[in-house]
Protein backbone atom coordinates (compact mmCIF):
# COMPACT_ATOMS: atom_id res chain seq x y z
CA UNK A 1 0.00 0.00 0.00
CA UNK A 2 1.35 3.36 -1.01
CA UNK A 3 0.24 6.71 0.93
CA UNK A 4 -0.07 9.13 -1.74
CA UNK A 5 -0.75 13.00 -0.91
CA UNK A 6 -2.84 14.50 -3.52
CA UNK A 7 -1.55 18.62 -3.45
CA UNK A 8 -4.49 20.44 -5.13
CA UNK A 9 -7.67 19.30 -5.81
CA UNK A 10 -8.48 20.61 -9.11
CA UNK A 11 -8.83 18.65 -12.76
CA UNK A 12 -5.48 17.09 -12.75
CA UNK A 13 -5.11 16.61 -8.79
CA UNK A 14 -8.73 14.79 -8.40
CA UNK A 15 -7.97 12.95 -11.78
CA UNK A 16 -4.76 11.51 -9.88
CA UNK A 17 -6.72 10.85 -7.07
CA UNK A 18 -9.36 8.57 -8.61
CA UNK A 19 -6.74 6.89 -11.42
CA UNK A 20 -4.72 6.02 -7.74
CA UNK A 21 -7.63 4.60 -6.35
CA UNK A 22 -8.95 2.74 -9.61
CA UNK A 23 -4.95 0.95 -9.85
CA UNK A 24 -5.64 -0.06 -6.47
CA UNK A 25 -3.13 -0.66 -3.80
CA UNK A 26 -2.89 3.34 -3.18
CA UNK A 27 -4.01 4.87 0.22
CA UNK A 28 -5.15 8.73 -1.17
CA UNK A 29 -5.41 12.11 0.85
CA UNK A 30 -5.99 15.64 -0.87
CA UNK A 31 -4.91 18.98 0.54
CA UNK A 32 -7.36 21.51 -0.50
CA UNK A 33 -6.60 25.05 0.13
CA UNK A 34 -10.29 26.17 0.31
CA UNK A 35 -12.97 24.08 2.72
CA UNK A 36 -16.06 24.06 0.48
CA UNK A 37 -13.51 22.50 -1.88
CA UNK A 38 -12.71 19.59 0.60
CA UNK A 39 -16.47 18.97 0.98
CA UNK A 40 -16.54 18.66 -2.80
CA UNK A 41 -14.18 16.09 -2.57
CA UNK A 42 -15.93 14.48 0.49
CA UNK A 43 -19.64 14.93 -1.56
CA UNK A 44 -18.29 13.37 -5.09
CA UNK A 45 -16.43 10.56 -2.81
CA UNK A 46 -12.45 11.18 -4.55
CA UNK A 47 -10.20 9.85 -2.51
CA UNK A 48 -9.82 8.25 1.05
CA UNK A 49 -9.64 11.61 3.05
CA UNK A 50 -9.58 15.26 1.93
CA UNK A 51 -8.38 18.38 3.99
CA UNK A 52 -6.99 22.08 4.54
CA UNK A 53 -4.29 20.57 7.11
CA UNK A 54 -1.40 20.21 4.75
CA UNK A 55 1.00 17.94 8.07
CA UNK A 56 -3.17 16.15 8.51
CA UNK A 57 -2.69 14.96 4.21
CA UNK A 58 0.36 14.68 3.88
CA UNK A 59 2.18 13.58 7.42
CA UNK A 60 2.53 9.98 6.29
CA UNK A 61 2.97 10.07 2.47
CA UNK A 62 5.25 8.07 0.69
CA UNK A 63 4.72 10.27 -2.48
CA UNK A 64 3.15 13.58 -2.40
CA UNK A 65 2.61 15.38 -5.66
CA UNK A 66 2.05 18.97 -5.89
CA UNK A 67 -1.12 19.57 -8.27
CA UNK A 68 -1.18 23.56 -7.80
CA UNK A 69 -0.41 26.15 -10.09
CA UNK A 70 3.50 26.54 -10.45
CA UNK A 71 3.79 29.91 -8.62
CA UNK A 72 2.48 28.58 -5.71
CA UNK A 73 4.78 25.38 -5.53
CA UNK A 74 8.00 26.46 -3.65
CA UNK A 75 5.71 27.76 -0.95
CA UNK A 76 3.95 24.48 -0.38
CA UNK A 77 7.24 22.71 -1.21
CA UNK A 78 8.57 24.30 1.63
CA UNK A 79 5.67 23.55 3.79
CA UNK A 80 5.93 20.04 2.06
CA UNK A 81 9.78 19.81 3.36
CA UNK A 82 9.20 20.27 6.84
CA UNK A 83 6.46 17.67 7.70
CA UNK A 84 7.42 14.41 5.00
CA UNK A 85 8.94 11.69 6.46
CA UNK A 86 13.06 10.96 4.67
CA UNK A 87 12.92 8.67 2.07
CA UNK A 88 9.33 10.60 1.11
CA UNK A 89 9.49 11.39 -2.48
CA UNK A 90 7.54 14.59 -4.15
CA UNK A 91 6.83 15.31 -7.53
CA UNK A 92 4.59 18.12 -9.33
CA UNK A 93 2.59 18.21 -12.30
CA UNK A 94 3.73 21.41 -13.64
CA UNK A 95 3.87 22.64 -17.30
CA UNK A 96 7.43 24.23 -16.85
CA UNK A 97 10.34 22.33 -15.38
CA UNK A 98 13.45 24.77 -16.05
CA UNK A 99 12.91 27.34 -13.37
CA UNK A 100 10.76 25.29 -11.14
CA UNK A 101 13.00 22.36 -10.71
CA UNK A 102 15.99 24.61 -9.89
CA UNK A 103 13.61 25.75 -7.25
CA UNK A 104 11.90 22.39 -5.85
CA UNK A 105 15.38 20.84 -6.06
CA UNK A 106 17.08 23.32 -3.74
CA UNK A 107 14.25 22.80 -1.41
CA UNK A 108 14.27 18.94 -1.13
CA UNK A 109 18.01 18.34 -0.24
CA UNK A 110 17.34 16.46 2.79
CA UNK A 111 15.87 12.98 2.61
CA UNK A 112 12.75 14.01 1.30
CA UNK A 113 13.79 14.14 -2.73
CA UNK A 114 12.01 15.55 -5.77
CA UNK A 115 11.44 14.50 -9.58
CA UNK A 116 9.66 16.47 -11.36
CA UNK A 117 6.98 15.06 -13.90
CA UNK A 118 4.24 16.47 -16.97
CA UNK A 119 1.27 14.76 -17.52
CA UNK A 120 0.71 16.00 -21.11
CA UNK A 121 -3.11 15.12 -19.96
CA UNK A 122 -6.01 17.67 -18.86
CA UNK A 123 -8.05 19.93 -20.95
CA UNK A 124 -9.15 23.21 -21.08
CA UNK A 125 -12.12 22.45 -18.93
CA UNK A 126 -11.39 23.57 -14.98
CA UNK A 127 -12.20 21.70 -11.80
CA UNK A 128 -12.59 18.29 -9.93
CA UNK A 129 -15.85 18.50 -11.99
CA UNK A 130 -14.53 17.42 -15.07
CA UNK A 131 -11.67 15.02 -13.53
CA UNK A 132 -11.72 11.58 -14.62
CA UNK A 133 -10.18 8.28 -13.75
CA UNK A 134 -9.10 7.69 -17.10
CA UNK A 135 -7.33 10.99 -18.39
CA UNK A 136 -4.30 9.74 -18.20
CA UNK A 137 -4.84 6.37 -19.98
CA UNK A 138 -2.29 6.18 -22.91
CA UNK A 139 -1.20 10.03 -22.69
CA UNK A 140 2.47 10.85 -22.50
CA UNK A 141 4.14 11.84 -19.15
CA UNK A 142 7.38 13.28 -19.02
CA UNK A 143 9.51 12.54 -16.21
CA UNK A 144 12.24 15.65 -15.75
CA UNK A 145 15.20 14.55 -13.84
CA UNK A 146 18.23 16.92 -13.76
CA UNK A 147 21.97 15.68 -12.90
CA UNK A 148 21.16 15.98 -8.60
CA UNK A 149 18.34 13.05 -9.61
CA UNK A 150 18.53 9.49 -7.98
CA UNK A 151 17.82 6.62 -10.14
CA UNK A 152 15.77 4.98 -7.97
CA UNK A 153 13.50 8.20 -7.35
CA UNK A 154 13.20 8.56 -11.17
CA UNK A 155 12.28 5.26 -11.31
CA UNK A 156 10.06 5.39 -8.61
CA UNK A 157 8.34 8.44 -9.93
CA UNK A 158 8.18 6.40 -13.75
CA UNK A 159 6.35 3.41 -12.31
CA UNK A 160 3.75 6.09 -10.67
CA UNK A 161 2.96 7.18 -13.74
CA UNK A 162 2.88 3.69 -15.53
CA UNK A 163 0.56 2.50 -13.33
CA UNK A 164 -2.02 5.43 -13.93
CA UNK A 165 -1.63 4.32 -17.08
CA UNK A 166 0.28 6.69 -18.85
CA UNK A 167 3.24 6.18 -22.02
CA UNK A 168 6.12 6.99 -19.90
CA UNK A 169 8.85 9.64 -21.89
CA UNK A 170 12.36 11.42 -20.22
CA UNK A 171 13.52 14.76 -20.71
CA UNK A 172 16.05 17.22 -19.16
CA UNK A 173 14.46 20.05 -17.23
CA UNK A 174 15.42 22.51 -19.79
CA UNK A 175 15.08 20.56 -23.35
CA UNK A 176 11.40 19.63 -21.52
CA UNK A 177 10.41 23.85 -21.67
CA UNK A 178 12.28 24.07 -25.19
CA UNK A 179 9.57 20.69 -26.61
CA UNK A 180 6.43 21.91 -24.67
CA UNK A 181 6.62 25.33 -25.70
CA UNK A 182 6.65 23.58 -29.27
CA UNK A 183 3.90 21.41 -28.43
CA UNK A 184 1.48 23.31 -26.13
CA UNK A 185 2.47 26.59 -25.01
CA UNK A 186 2.79 28.01 -28.07
CA UNK A 187 -0.13 26.16 -29.92
CA UNK A 188 -2.50 27.66 -26.80
CA UNK A 189 -1.17 31.11 -27.56
CA UNK A 190 -1.85 30.44 -31.28
CA UNK A 191 -5.69 28.52 -30.58
CA UNK A 192 -6.37 32.04 -29.24
CA UNK A 193 -4.45 34.52 -31.59
CA UNK A 194 -6.67 32.62 -34.37
CA UNK A 195 -9.76 32.98 -32.43
CA UNK A 196 -8.83 36.84 -31.73
CA UNK A 197 -7.78 37.70 -34.71
CA UNK A 198 -11.05 36.17 -36.41
CA UNK A 199 -13.20 38.20 -34.10
CA UNK A 200 -11.22 41.40 -34.27
CA UNK A 201 -11.78 40.96 -38.43
CA UNK A 202 -15.76 39.82 -38.24
CA UNK A 203 -17.16 39.31 -34.66
CA UNK A 204 -20.49 37.43 -36.71
CA UNK A 205 -17.60 34.88 -38.29
CA UNK A 206 -17.70 32.21 -35.22
CA UNK A 207 -21.25 31.46 -35.78
CA UNK A 208 -20.43 29.83 -39.39
CA UNK A 209 -17.48 27.87 -37.78
CA UNK A 210 -17.72 23.95 -37.98
CA UNK A 211 -15.97 20.95 -36.29
CA UNK A 212 -12.77 21.99 -37.57
CA UNK A 213 -11.95 25.58 -36.23
CA UNK A 214 -13.87 24.21 -32.60
CA UNK A 215 -11.38 21.53 -32.46
CA UNK A 216 -8.34 24.06 -33.95
CA UNK A 217 -8.95 26.23 -30.97
CA UNK A 218 -10.55 24.23 -28.49
CA UNK A 219 -7.07 24.96 -26.10
CA UNK A 220 -7.88 28.66 -26.00
CA UNK A 221 -10.86 27.84 -23.98
CA UNK A 222 -8.68 26.73 -21.22
CA UNK A 223 -7.80 28.88 -17.86
CA UNK A 224 -6.39 31.95 -18.50
CA UNK A 225 -4.70 32.98 -15.50
CA UNK A 226 -2.84 29.36 -15.35
CA UNK A 227 -2.17 30.10 -18.92
CA UNK A 228 -0.77 32.90 -18.44
CA UNK A 229 1.51 32.16 -15.87
CA UNK A 230 2.53 29.37 -18.13
CA UNK A 231 3.46 31.39 -21.06
CA UNK A 232 5.15 33.98 -18.79
CA UNK A 233 7.59 31.70 -17.27
CA UNK A 234 8.61 29.65 -20.08
CA UNK A 235 8.40 32.81 -22.50
CA UNK A 236 11.95 32.56 -24.28
CA UNK A 237 11.08 29.21 -25.29
CA UNK A 238 7.50 30.15 -26.29
CA UNK A 239 8.86 33.26 -28.57
CA UNK A 240 11.16 31.33 -30.15
CA UNK A 241 8.36 29.17 -31.72
CA UNK A 242 6.18 31.92 -32.69
CA UNK A 243 9.55 33.57 -34.38
CA UNK A 244 9.44 30.13 -35.97
CA UNK A 245 5.75 29.85 -37.04
CA UNK A 246 5.72 33.43 -38.05
CA UNK A 247 8.12 32.66 -40.72
CA UNK A 248 7.24 29.57 -41.60
CA UNK A 249 3.51 32.03 -42.20
CA UNK A 250 5.54 34.00 -44.52
CA UNK A 251 7.37 31.62 -46.09
CA UNK A 252 3.76 29.31 -47.10
CA UNK A 253 2.40 33.10 -48.38
CA UNK A 254 4.97 32.34 -51.44
CA UNK A 255 2.89 29.40 -52.03
CA UNK A 256 -0.39 31.12 -52.20
CA UNK A 257 1.47 33.50 -54.50
CA UNK A 258 2.31 31.54 -57.11
CA UNK A 259 -1.18 31.48 -58.98
CA UNK A 260 -3.87 28.46 -59.37
CA UNK A 261 -3.45 25.85 -60.80
CA UNK A 262 0.38 25.86 -61.14
CA UNK A 263 1.02 26.94 -57.56
CA UNK A 264 -1.29 23.91 -56.19
CA UNK A 265 1.07 21.54 -56.58
CA UNK A 266 3.69 23.01 -54.06
CA UNK A 267 0.81 23.68 -51.54
CA UNK A 268 0.19 19.87 -52.10
CA UNK A 269 3.34 18.62 -51.10
CA UNK A 270 3.15 21.22 -48.46
CA UNK A 271 0.13 19.84 -47.48
CA UNK A 272 0.95 16.41 -47.60
CA UNK A 273 3.93 16.81 -46.30
CA UNK A 274 2.11 18.40 -42.93
CA UNK A 275 -0.61 15.31 -43.15
CA UNK A 276 1.99 12.78 -43.17
CA UNK A 277 3.65 13.99 -39.66
CA UNK A 278 0.47 14.80 -38.17
CA UNK A 279 -0.77 11.64 -39.18
CA UNK A 280 1.69 10.03 -36.59
CA UNK A 281 -0.67 11.11 -33.99
CA UNK A 282 -3.70 9.61 -35.73
CA UNK A 283 -4.27 6.26 -33.94
CA UNK A 284 -3.36 7.27 -30.65
CA UNK A 285 -5.68 7.63 -27.51
CA UNK B 1 -41.23 11.53 -52.06
CA UNK B 2 -38.45 13.72 -53.17
CA UNK B 3 -36.37 12.22 -56.13
CA UNK B 4 -32.25 13.02 -54.50
CA UNK B 5 -29.35 12.88 -56.80
CA UNK B 6 -26.05 12.66 -55.13
CA UNK B 7 -23.27 13.05 -57.41
CA UNK B 8 -19.74 11.91 -55.83
CA UNK B 9 -19.93 9.02 -53.22
CA UNK B 10 -17.22 10.48 -51.03
CA UNK B 11 -17.34 11.56 -47.34
CA UNK B 12 -20.20 14.12 -47.64
CA UNK B 13 -22.07 12.66 -50.53
CA UNK B 14 -22.90 9.03 -48.77
CA UNK B 15 -23.48 11.38 -45.64
CA UNK B 16 -25.43 13.04 -47.31
CA UNK B 17 -27.40 9.54 -49.13
CA UNK B 18 -27.56 8.68 -45.15
CA UNK B 19 -29.15 11.19 -43.51
CA UNK B 20 -32.00 11.60 -46.29
CA UNK B 21 -32.45 8.07 -45.59
CA UNK B 22 -33.06 8.63 -41.78
CA UNK B 23 -34.94 11.63 -42.80
CA UNK B 24 -37.40 9.43 -44.70
CA UNK B 25 -39.33 10.44 -48.07
CA UNK B 26 -36.34 10.52 -50.01
CA UNK B 27 -35.60 8.58 -53.01
CA UNK B 28 -31.71 8.67 -52.90
CA UNK B 29 -29.72 7.81 -56.37
CA UNK B 30 -26.01 7.90 -56.14
CA UNK B 31 -23.02 8.83 -59.16
CA UNK B 32 -19.88 7.55 -58.95
CA UNK B 33 -16.94 7.83 -61.02
CA UNK B 34 -15.50 4.41 -60.44
CA UNK B 35 -17.72 1.14 -60.58
CA UNK B 36 -15.48 0.18 -57.27
CA UNK B 37 -17.19 3.13 -55.55
CA UNK B 38 -20.48 1.60 -56.92
CA UNK B 39 -19.82 -1.89 -56.14
CA UNK B 40 -19.09 -0.12 -52.02
CA UNK B 41 -22.41 1.97 -52.24
CA UNK B 42 -24.09 -1.60 -53.31
CA UNK B 43 -22.12 -3.70 -50.28
CA UNK B 44 -22.70 -0.78 -47.64
CA UNK B 45 -26.30 -0.19 -48.38
CA UNK B 46 -25.93 3.69 -48.95
CA UNK B 47 -28.69 5.18 -50.81
CA UNK B 48 -31.46 3.55 -53.44
CA UNK B 49 -29.72 3.23 -56.27
CA UNK B 50 -25.77 3.57 -57.34
CA UNK B 51 -24.33 3.68 -60.72
CA UNK B 52 -21.50 5.09 -62.66
CA UNK B 53 -24.16 6.22 -65.36
CA UNK B 54 -25.03 10.12 -64.78
CA UNK B 55 -28.54 9.73 -66.72
CA UNK B 56 -29.35 6.65 -64.84
CA UNK B 57 -28.92 8.58 -61.20
CA UNK B 58 -30.20 11.45 -62.33
CA UNK B 59 -32.75 11.87 -64.89
CA UNK B 60 -35.37 12.07 -62.47
CA UNK B 61 -34.05 14.36 -59.96
CA UNK B 62 -35.90 17.14 -58.37
CA UNK B 63 -32.53 18.03 -56.56
CA UNK B 64 -28.96 17.12 -57.86
CA UNK B 65 -26.42 17.77 -55.36
CA UNK B 66 -22.53 17.97 -56.19
CA UNK B 67 -20.23 16.39 -53.46
CA UNK B 68 -17.17 16.39 -55.75
CA UNK B 69 -14.18 18.70 -55.98
CA UNK B 70 -14.61 22.06 -56.91
CA UNK B 71 -12.66 21.74 -59.84
CA UNK B 72 -14.89 18.69 -61.75
CA UNK B 73 -18.05 20.78 -61.06
CA UNK B 74 -18.50 22.86 -63.67
CA UNK B 75 -17.57 20.09 -66.28
CA UNK B 76 -20.52 17.42 -64.31
CA UNK B 77 -22.97 20.31 -63.80
CA UNK B 78 -23.05 20.89 -67.93
CA UNK B 79 -23.93 17.12 -68.27
CA UNK B 80 -26.72 18.00 -65.66
CA UNK B 81 -28.37 20.84 -67.13
CA UNK B 82 -28.56 18.47 -70.46
CA UNK B 83 -30.04 15.74 -68.24
CA UNK B 84 -32.31 17.28 -65.65
CA UNK B 85 -36.14 18.19 -66.42
CA UNK B 86 -37.09 21.47 -65.90
CA UNK B 87 -38.11 22.58 -62.52
CA UNK B 88 -35.22 20.63 -61.03
CA UNK B 89 -32.74 22.15 -58.59
CA UNK B 90 -29.19 21.78 -58.61
CA UNK B 91 -26.50 22.70 -55.46
CA UNK B 92 -23.42 21.61 -54.21
CA UNK B 93 -20.89 21.06 -51.07
CA UNK B 94 -17.94 22.91 -51.99
CA UNK B 95 -16.15 24.88 -49.49
CA UNK B 96 -15.01 27.99 -52.30
CA UNK B 97 -18.37 29.90 -53.64
CA UNK B 98 -17.34 32.80 -55.14
CA UNK B 99 -15.92 32.06 -58.73
CA UNK B 100 -17.65 28.65 -58.09
CA UNK B 101 -21.27 29.97 -57.76
CA UNK B 102 -20.59 32.32 -61.20
CA UNK B 103 -19.55 29.39 -63.12
CA UNK B 104 -22.57 26.95 -62.44
CA UNK B 105 -24.71 29.99 -62.50
CA UNK B 106 -23.81 30.49 -66.09
CA UNK B 107 -24.43 26.71 -67.21
CA UNK B 108 -28.04 26.79 -65.22
CA UNK B 109 -30.02 29.61 -66.47
CA UNK B 110 -32.55 27.64 -68.05
CA UNK B 111 -36.08 25.35 -66.23
CA UNK B 112 -32.86 23.77 -63.99
CA UNK B 113 -31.36 26.31 -61.37
CA UNK B 114 -28.55 26.27 -58.94
CA UNK B 115 -27.68 27.78 -55.30
CA UNK B 116 -25.12 26.85 -53.88
CA UNK B 117 -24.42 25.24 -50.34
CA UNK B 118 -21.73 24.73 -48.11
CA UNK B 119 -22.30 22.28 -44.98
CA UNK B 120 -19.91 23.51 -42.66
CA UNK B 121 -19.17 18.79 -41.67
CA UNK B 122 -16.66 16.72 -42.59
CA UNK B 123 -13.56 15.89 -41.13
CA UNK B 124 -10.04 15.19 -41.69
CA UNK B 125 -11.39 11.58 -42.46
CA UNK B 126 -12.16 11.08 -46.33
CA UNK B 127 -14.51 8.20 -48.09
CA UNK B 128 -17.65 6.75 -47.82
CA UNK B 129 -16.42 4.46 -44.97
CA UNK B 130 -16.12 7.23 -42.46
CA UNK B 131 -19.58 8.28 -43.75
CA UNK B 132 -22.42 9.05 -40.89
CA UNK B 133 -26.14 9.56 -40.89
CA UNK B 134 -25.68 12.03 -38.04
CA UNK B 135 -22.87 14.26 -39.42
CA UNK B 136 -25.00 17.28 -40.54
CA UNK B 137 -26.69 17.12 -37.23
CA UNK B 138 -26.88 20.78 -35.34
CA UNK B 139 -23.85 21.67 -37.43
CA UNK B 140 -24.18 24.83 -39.87
CA UNK B 141 -24.50 24.74 -43.57
CA UNK B 142 -24.38 28.11 -45.58
CA UNK B 143 -26.59 28.66 -48.23
CA UNK B 144 -25.32 31.00 -50.64
CA UNK B 145 -27.85 32.93 -52.81
CA UNK B 146 -26.67 35.58 -55.39
CA UNK B 147 -28.67 37.98 -56.83
CA UNK B 148 -30.29 35.93 -59.79
CA UNK B 149 -31.12 33.46 -57.04
CA UNK B 150 -35.08 33.40 -57.15
CA UNK B 151 -36.30 33.13 -53.42
CA UNK B 152 -38.89 29.76 -54.09
CA UNK B 153 -35.09 28.03 -55.05
CA UNK B 154 -33.38 29.35 -51.89
CA UNK B 155 -36.39 28.00 -49.67
CA UNK B 156 -35.95 24.38 -51.43
CA UNK B 157 -32.63 24.32 -50.66
CA UNK B 158 -32.75 25.33 -47.13
CA UNK B 159 -35.29 23.10 -46.30
CA UNK B 160 -33.46 20.47 -47.77
CA UNK B 161 -30.85 21.02 -45.56
CA UNK B 162 -32.57 21.71 -41.71
CA UNK B 163 -34.25 17.96 -43.20
CA UNK B 164 -30.61 16.57 -42.79
CA UNK B 165 -30.28 18.25 -39.26
CA UNK B 166 -28.28 21.60 -40.58
CA UNK B 167 -28.77 25.23 -38.96
CA UNK B 168 -29.06 26.97 -41.99
CA UNK B 169 -27.28 30.60 -42.89
CA UNK B 170 -27.28 32.40 -45.67
CA UNK B 171 -24.08 34.51 -47.21
CA UNK B 172 -23.60 35.98 -50.80
CA UNK B 173 -20.87 34.06 -52.50
CA UNK B 174 -17.62 36.31 -51.98
CA UNK B 175 -19.18 36.71 -48.01
CA UNK B 176 -18.98 33.60 -47.89
CA UNK B 177 -15.44 33.04 -49.35
CA UNK B 178 -13.90 36.18 -46.70
CA UNK B 179 -16.06 34.31 -43.56
CA UNK B 180 -14.49 30.79 -44.62
CA UNK B 181 -11.10 31.43 -45.20
CA UNK B 182 -11.37 33.21 -41.71
CA UNK B 183 -12.72 30.20 -40.30
CA UNK B 184 -11.58 27.03 -42.19
CA UNK B 185 -9.39 27.82 -45.20
CA UNK B 186 -6.69 29.55 -43.08
CA UNK B 187 -7.17 27.59 -39.77
CA UNK B 188 -6.42 24.38 -42.17
CA UNK B 189 -2.97 26.29 -43.22
CA UNK B 190 -2.23 27.35 -40.04
CA UNK B 191 -2.59 23.74 -38.30
CA UNK B 192 -0.53 22.43 -41.10
CA UNK B 193 2.07 24.92 -40.51
CA UNK B 194 1.97 23.95 -36.98
CA UNK B 195 2.83 20.67 -37.69
CA UNK B 196 5.72 21.40 -40.13
CA UNK B 197 7.31 24.07 -38.03
CA UNK B 198 7.36 22.44 -34.83
CA UNK B 199 8.91 18.99 -36.63
CA UNK B 200 11.34 21.09 -38.95
CA UNK B 201 12.75 22.28 -35.34
CA UNK B 202 12.51 18.82 -33.62
CA UNK B 203 11.24 15.97 -35.28
CA UNK B 204 11.36 14.12 -32.06
CA UNK B 205 8.84 16.56 -30.53
CA UNK B 206 5.90 15.00 -31.52
CA UNK B 207 6.20 11.52 -29.87
CA UNK B 208 5.41 14.21 -26.87
CA UNK B 209 1.94 15.65 -28.04
CA UNK B 210 -0.89 15.60 -25.78
CA UNK B 211 -4.83 15.53 -26.46
CA UNK B 212 -4.64 19.61 -26.23
CA UNK B 213 -2.20 19.12 -30.41
CA UNK B 214 -3.53 16.48 -30.90
CA UNK B 215 -6.65 18.80 -31.31
CA UNK B 216 -5.30 21.98 -32.32
CA UNK B 217 -3.65 20.45 -35.81
CA UNK B 218 -6.66 17.77 -37.00
CA UNK B 219 -7.41 19.35 -39.43
CA UNK B 220 -3.83 19.23 -40.85
CA UNK B 221 -4.59 15.17 -41.12
CA UNK B 222 -7.31 16.33 -43.60
CA UNK B 223 -7.25 15.51 -47.57
CA UNK B 224 -4.22 17.58 -49.04
CA UNK B 225 -5.76 17.76 -53.02
CA UNK B 226 -8.78 18.86 -52.06
CA UNK B 227 -7.52 21.38 -49.58
CA UNK B 228 -4.51 22.69 -52.05
CA UNK B 229 -7.19 23.33 -54.49
CA UNK B 230 -9.55 24.92 -52.29
CA UNK B 231 -6.46 27.40 -50.67
CA UNK B 232 -5.50 27.97 -54.20
CA UNK B 233 -9.11 29.48 -55.48
CA UNK B 234 -9.40 31.17 -52.71
CA UNK B 235 -5.85 32.66 -51.77
CA UNK B 236 -6.68 35.89 -52.02
CA UNK B 237 -8.99 35.78 -48.67
CA UNK B 238 -6.53 33.09 -47.15
CA UNK B 239 -3.41 35.77 -47.52
CA UNK B 240 -5.67 38.12 -45.63
CA UNK B 241 -6.34 36.11 -42.68
CA UNK B 242 -2.39 35.01 -43.20
CA UNK B 243 -1.09 38.43 -42.76
CA UNK B 244 -4.03 39.39 -39.82
CA UNK B 245 -2.06 36.08 -38.31
CA UNK B 246 1.14 37.47 -38.38
CA UNK B 247 0.10 40.98 -37.51
CA UNK B 248 -1.65 39.57 -34.28
CA UNK B 249 2.09 37.18 -33.31
CA UNK B 250 3.79 40.00 -33.91
CA UNK B 251 1.76 42.06 -31.29
CA UNK B 252 1.95 39.03 -28.82
CA UNK B 253 5.22 38.69 -28.85
CA UNK B 254 5.82 42.52 -26.98
CA UNK B 255 3.13 40.53 -24.29
CA UNK B 256 5.74 37.83 -23.83
CA UNK B 257 8.72 40.66 -24.03
CA UNK B 258 7.10 41.84 -20.72
CA UNK B 259 8.99 40.77 -17.69
CA UNK B 260 7.14 38.02 -16.18
CA UNK B 261 4.73 38.37 -13.49
CA UNK B 262 4.13 41.93 -14.67
CA UNK B 263 3.52 40.99 -18.21
CA UNK B 264 1.42 37.76 -16.86
CA UNK B 265 -1.86 41.11 -16.34
CA UNK B 266 -1.52 41.74 -19.73
CA UNK B 267 -1.11 38.52 -20.92
CA UNK B 268 -3.90 37.37 -18.77
CA UNK B 269 -6.45 39.89 -20.57
CA UNK B 270 -5.58 38.97 -23.83
CA UNK B 271 -6.27 34.82 -22.80
CA UNK B 272 -9.46 36.13 -20.92
CA UNK B 273 -10.84 37.76 -24.16
CA UNK B 274 -10.05 35.00 -26.52
CA UNK B 275 -11.12 32.81 -24.34
CA UNK B 276 -15.07 34.29 -23.59
CA UNK B 277 -15.03 34.74 -27.59
CA UNK B 278 -14.19 31.13 -28.12
CA UNK B 279 -16.39 29.89 -25.30
CA UNK B 280 -19.19 30.82 -27.80
CA UNK B 281 -18.53 27.62 -29.41
CA UNK B 282 -18.71 25.39 -26.31
CA UNK B 283 -21.95 24.00 -26.18
CA UNK B 284 -22.47 23.16 -29.39
CA UNK B 285 -22.66 19.50 -31.12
Amino acid sequence: MTNLAVIGPGLLGASIAMAAKRAGNFRVSIWARRETAVSELQTRGIGDFASTDLRKTSENADLAILCVPIGAMPSLGRQLAAILHPGALVTDVGSVKGSVVAELNAIFTGGVRFVGSHPMAGSEQTGMGFARADLFDEQVCIVTPDPTSQAQDIERVSSFWKNLGCRVRQLGPDEHDEIVAMISHFPHLLAAALVDSVCARSPAALDFAGPGFRDTTRVASGPPEMWSEILGVNRLAVKKSAEAMIEKLQEIMTLLDRPYPGGADSMNQFLTSAKTQRDRLQFRA
